[in-house]
């Protein structure tokens, strides 16, 4: 366990009528700055600000970058490193800065401006929806990919084996990388869960993973950016223990990806792509 | 229920080795771009996009500016609009625009400014509370204000018995209202959970509701951004179903607000401002 990620204090204890002092051990919640420039430009540009557990600062800068298709493989990334001075009781740096090759498709204006409006519909789900088709999302046409039902009811328990934050402080989002068969090739937390769905695929971008195979499982609900980030990452299939919001499902629908909620005590519902899964 | 907050689809159910079809209900995801301007200026702004659930879009924009410190009463809003073309099978409007007040601190470059950082220490939770704390939060200062723990243990199941939506979709967050005695006085819920935050305090501010002798129940997680928009809305208490992060009690400490977390089964964890919690 990072040890940046907990935060030990000191609680009141209620329970029923009795009042007692405890330690508890909470999640890190610290401002990540995400800042990029192109190999050789002069100056840096803030992208973003996120709320993290500090931690694999870099999976997160690359997943969120991948996620925005501002780099599409690891050759985009010439160097990836933390910055800033080291701060607070846990001693963390709360900058990360990416240097893009030039074959990155970088366009800042663009990265800031509204992602969800058209001159047809104006703001609309339907406009989301065509925002990602302009991002080029991999296509997902690896049909040889199957994954089994009882192998599927297995992977929130193998989640929470893999989940070692979560455990002290109840306070953490993972997502969990799987094969077709099941084995948990990753696990990453945050207090964000759209930064723990970053940290993974970043996490895989950075190994040269590939992903036409794999599965993801999020601890949460599915939520239209969950999928986006899973879809650009080139991930076929997409679980969550909670529940799909409407746009998630329809961006699945729209890109041939498996997502599947509801995901918990042997059964799920799936709402899309779910040729991917078999009987047995 | 609201109609548009809601949308029927058909799944494939998993259960064992069984497979059927079914009807489901999802919580319905879409954008909202919150749009403000002066009072007599002739152009609008964009502030944000937010993913939320149709529904109370004026109480959303009006917790927002909030929770910013664009507006601190009711008289610092003119009017809120819903505004565009009507869009998708719902039939929503995705603008909500709000007129304000000339008397509104209203800056748009530094709402759009990074607010986590400080030239002594860079991005850091000390400089996020800092931010907060140049927002001018209302002192909470009702020392009269207190709520007992047996009422306290009571408010999640009514909070439960109060949400509509999530019992037929299990996909949305919420955020109620108590009265001292444990009476739930508004609930609203959203797939976002500061959204459900921002329409809450949004509610009570549109209907200029004294918030100084409330507490807020929140049905998952505490971040720093709940705890924010609590403290900016001037309420006392603030309870979660869930785990605080690090820097939700960080700020709720500094402040002097009450945080209490995993409110559950008749116990939870008190993580400051435990005073204002009497045994009983």
């Amino acid at each position: 366990m990072d040890q940046r990620s907990v935060f030990d204090t000191s609680v009141v204890r209620l329970e029923g009528a009795a009042v007692s002092t405890a330690d508890d051990v909470l999640a890190v919640e610290e401002p990540l700055e995400i800042q990029v420039r192109r190999d050789g430009d002069p100056e840096w540009i803030s992208l973003s600000v996120t709320m993290r557990t500090p931690g694999q600062d870099d999976e997160l800068a690359a997943g969120f970058l991948r996620g925005e298709s501002v780099i599409r493989d690891r050759r985009d990334i010439v160097a990836v490193e933390p910055w800033g001075p080291l701060t607070g009781e846990l001693r963390v740096r709360n900058i990360v800065r990416v240097t893009l090759a030039a074959s990155a498709q970088f366009d800042a204006c663009q990265l800031r401006r509204n992602f969800y409006t058209t001159s047809s519909c104006g703001v609309c789900g339907k406009a989301s929806l065509e925002a990602i088709d302009a991002m080029r999302p991999p296509a997902l046409e690896h049909r040889e990919f199957h994954i089994a039902t009882a192998t599927l009811y297995k992977l929130p328990a193998r989640l929470r084996e893999s989940q070692d934050v979560f455990g002290c402080t109840g306070g953490l989002h993972a997502a969990a990388l799987f094969t077709p068969s099941g084995e948990c090739i990753a696990v990453r937390e945050d207090v964000g869960r759209h930064n723990a769905m970053d940290k993974l695929t970043g996490h895989a971008l950075l190994n040269g993973m590939e992903m036409r195979d794999k599965a993801i499982l999020v601890s949460g609900r599915a939520s239209f950016e969950l999928v986006q980030k899973a879809l650009m990452a080139g991930v076929p299939v997409l679980a969550a223990v909670g529940a799909p919001s409407s746009l998630a499902v329809q961006l699945a629908r729209a890109f041939g990806m498996t997502l599947a909620g509801f995901l918990r005590d042997g059964r799920c519902n799936v709402y899309s792509g779910e040729g991917r899964i078999q009987a047995g």
